[in-house]
């Protein structure tokens, strides 16, 4: 990409503008390994500091000496509600209308089969579910068994042709509202709009949202959302997800995977199954007490950032982070085929930066570069294209809980390294991809 | 019930057979609280004493240092296969069969879809999913949504009904293997070979067998099941359940829940499902790790018990201590109308012991004795019958790993002092179901 005119940045100015940052004190709350500048909080946050007690306590004193008795007496029973409340004063909803549950993949079922229920009462006789061939794979998968399942058939398109195949053949519009690989974020205000005037409603997955964007999902006038609770809502590895319902929908249908947790009265064991009213019936069995009490302590950390300014000013510093990473690279790290997969426009982008890199034969190398930096104790992550129209990429998650200015600075400093010294061409850094 | 005529069962006696109960040693791998005789491990097994530190481990240095690394280095991406290998050791399956992921209600849904698509293709037409009435209430409500989503009908009958019913019209055969609240065991060798002679496929669930009954999947001719890891396999609580699926029927067709980690190669993150093959189709989304690290030691708390002749030596002292504890009732507990509702046949016996209390009006005093016992420190549970043929039940489970000989003598010597000096009438122990 080509360098901007703009008076070269310094270390100095970076460090000044820590010492200026008035949410410089969050990243306190979390214990971090010396020697690492950690940009994948998108795949997994970090460890706030308070967790490990936390835990314990579950472990020690809740199971160990409460055994049963702490599904009232500590609360466990009631956590997917109380967790859930807290994540809805994160994403624009109201307390009631939220739980944490499951995973993202599972909640997604619940609330897509849902909503192809209710289109089937007002709109009968649509066919299609919408969505983006660049959504995260495990949402085409659930929506595409969903669909065979129910006779629907998924429509995927690039993300400039969904305003113009909201045809009223469209039952449900499902996006990703922050994109995995790019951070592309979508206007969930328009895009709702366009949906319900074409009589479609609309499921949006907030994995990449949740705690790093502002998201307004009344005000927005999204009909289902789910999310996810080990990204930047830092509950640890695997912890439960979230499901949310607007109300005017939450007590229409019954959802696909109807269990006790999610009757009425699951403790009269009666064999009819019965919804309990609202979002309760979105549960289905048994939740993981101890991932889910790592998950509150997550919650915690945006207890202290709410007191300074809460999501808007983290926001305002997330984006100053992306556009200080961009500007970094394009200034340092010129010559070596780099690109920009994320967005410019602040409106259009998430709390990530994704880099591309023009290809030398078949290799564009981002893996291999990927490796070399998390070597040097950088850590992000490669997400592999398709090898059309969307590339490899470089993704740097850029949390503003964490993250100052200088560790940007360093961590630009190291790809720098990496790229002029061409040591990601080692053996070792390999040329596929991993596992994660 | 009536005494029977055999000898007066003496304190010493029981300590007597705990000296010389080879199980004795395993209750050291738990952490119990002083003054309490758990029998409610049948809802939430103890902890075990090294699952504090390797979840702290997991928190602390797997999460918190090993970050993102930590799904490759510390095994996380493999934890549900490799758990599963050593669940299937217990329920009489191979490895690669099972896996440990999502709850049992969760797993239930994929297996019965599974169930159902393979039926419709060796046995089109069939429309009944046949069931117990007083199966688990929540299989029955999973049963119940996915049989209207697939146009199926649920069919539920008293258990002594469920031969006579296997007509050609049953396509699926969906039973939970001890009961819930009698202990009944089920024969599953006998049922599956009806089954398969009116040609319909089985679904067991698992949750009051696995750790708690041998059980012979494969030998037994089952074709799917589920269950529980937070019962007898002592995963904590919430623990990840199971699911197993028998190796003809693994790749025939796709789970209904097909999500990214049952993909073929999930981090290719290409649009279209392709399954996994063998069980790992089975896994949807991202896993709880720390729960799963907890079930993990759960099932090592099975290690120790292999070499002292595993399931086949626990079942014998399970049976030894329910057959106890029945005896003890019904000498020392006679004339305030207890009943028994567990078979008495070590055959059609799970690892608890159920009792039913003959009303006084409407009411059974089964909650209110159960409250006054746990308020003496003998923890067992009540269960809610249907006022019909299924009474209220004073629940106890009864786990050979944790127990011994006395802490039965003592438990019903409790249950008789809150008998005869009434307290249980006292308003504090309530009259109504708790939540749990």
């Amino acid at each position: 990409m080509p360098t901007l005119t703009m008076p070269a940045i310094t270390l100095d100015d970076c460090l000044l503008r820590d010492a200026q940052d008035p949410l410089r004190g969050l990243r306190e709350q979390f214990s971090l390994p010396a020697g690492v500048i950690y940009l994948d909080g998108n795949s997994l946050g970090p460890l706030p500091k308070a967790t490990a007690a936390r835990v314990g306590a579950v472990v020690a004193q809740e199971w160990g000496q409460g055994l049963i008795r702490s599904w009232n007496d500590a609360g466990w029973f009631d956590m997917p509600q109380r967790l859930g409340d807290r994540i809805a004063a994160l994403v624009g909803a109201d307390p009631g209308e939220l739980v944490a549950t499951d995973s993202t993949s599972i909640n997604l079922h619940k609330v897509l089969g849902a909503a192809l229920d209710i289109a089937a009462q007002d709109a009968p006789g649509r066919q299609r579910v919408l969505s983006e061939r660049s959504n995260f794979p495990t949402d085409l998968y659930i929506a595409q068994a969903l669909c065979r399942q129910r006779g629907f058939t998924l429509q995927l398109v690039e993300d400039d042709a969904l305003p113009g195949s909201l045809s009223n053949d469209v039952a449900v519009l499902m996006l990703t509202h922050v994109n995995y690989r790019t951070g592309a974020m979508h206007d969930m205000a328009a895009l709702s709009r366009l949906a319900h005037a074409a009589g479609a409603l609309t499921v949006w997955d907030l994995a990449h949202s949740a705690g790093a964007v502002p998201v307004a999902l009344k005000a927005d006038g999204a009909d289902f959302a789910v999310g996810c609770g080990y990204k930047y809502l830092n509950g640890g590895p695997g912890a439960p997800a979230f499901v949310w319902v607007a109300p005017q929908h939450a007590n229409r249908v019954e959802q696909p995977l109807a269990g006790w947790w999610g009757h009425a009265a699951p403790f009269a064991f009666t064999p009819d199954y019965l919804p309990a009213g609202g979002v309760t019936r979105y549960l289905c069995g048994t939740q993981p007490i101890l991932s889910m009490a790592a998950l509150e302590c997550g919650l915690d950390t945006f207890d202290a950032a709410q007191a300074l300014g809460g999501m808007d000013a983290l926001r305002t510093k997330s984006l100053a982070l992306s556009d200080l990473f961009i500007a970094l690279v394009e200034q340092r790290c010129a010559g070596h085929g780099l690109g920009l997969a994320t967005p410019r426009a602040h409106a259009r982008r998430g709390s990530q930066v994704g880099l591309t890199r023009a290809g030398e034969g078949a290799a564009s190398g981002a893996f291999a570069i990927v490796q070399a930096l998390i070597a040097r104790g950088v850590i992000g992550d490669f997400r592999a294209g398709d090898g059309d129209r969307h590339a490899d990429i470089l993704r740097f998650g850029l949390t503003p809980l964490t993250l100052g200015f200088a560790d940007i600075w360093n961590a630009v400093e190291q790809l720098r390294q990496v790229l002029n010294s061409g040591e990601w061409r080692r053996p070792e850094f390999g040329q596929t991809s991993p596992v994660t």
